[in-house]
């Protein structure tokens, strides 16, 4: 649904890297309710960092600094290659090391780092977007992961 | 009643000084019921500081660095001088000015900024914490407020 989140006045969305995994993608993952809807599903080879703000705005008039939202992950090229996320204006390209989330001392999701370049790589023009993609890790000999990945924050300077 | 604030994972307790003001206090005024009762009653003057963290605790685990609360404001000395808030192991002195609190424009409350001195007064031991009080300010006609204020947020260091 297209409903805002309904928190009293004073509350923000302001969640730890342990919950963004071990609540929200987790839940989303298994296809699970999630209340309130505070996270917006986007796809984000669809959409320019700069039209994301609106789209995962939470709130009617709340004064974010992150955005956050769902997406698929890309699929596999051909080639085998995914190091770019293309979008039409650009693409993300992930920078530093993946870091570990921890939930009470267990590995529950990594966490990685991608910056924004406008332009077609190995061109590309370097941006201040940054944005944080998580993932689930599990142990679990179950059937395969859902494809989506969760990607925040998106900071904009 | 006590049970605990009920937002979904994520949301931290971070109101703003016309939230707090035009909100809540407004609401605790007018004696209407407040949602999550997230700020909690206490008498300042029968509690010190460092006790307050656990009485005005929001959620079973947040991290807080900022604790707010209701108190009734201290009735007036005979004598007529209010400078002094005393509890058992100190005092509370305000410093500063008083600074307004808009909304939308309008000015709805004031925001006093108190210091905590260990002893009595004028030979106390200036402390660390410090406690913001917020009135409301209104131009109606009505009967007297209620003496409620309002204190937040008390910092530790």
């Amino acid at each position: 649904s297209n409903t805002q989140p309904q928190v009293p006045p004073g509350f923000r969305f302001h969640p730890t890297d342990e919950e963004l995994v071990d609540y929200y993608l987790r839940k989303k993952v298994a296809s699970r309710r999630i209340d309130l809807n505070v996270i917006k599903d986007v796809d984000l080879y669809k959409i320019e960092p700069w039209d994301l703000q609106e789209k995962c705005r939470i709130g009617p008039e709340e004064e974010q600094s992150d955005w956050y939202f769902f997406s698929h992950k890309d699929k596999k090229y051909p080639t085998g290659t995914r190091t770019n996320r293309a979008t039409a204006a650009g693409f993300w390209k992930a920078t530093g090391r993946d870091k570990p989330i921890y939930a009470k001392h267990c590995l529950v999701g990594m966490r990685k780092t991608l910056v924004y370049y406008k332009g077609r790589a190995p061109n590309g023009q370097k941006s201040d977007w940054i944005m944080h993609e998580y993932r689930l890790e599990t142990n679990e000999n179950g059937p395969p992961q859902a494809s989506y990945s969760y990607s925040i924050p998106l900071y904009i300077h």
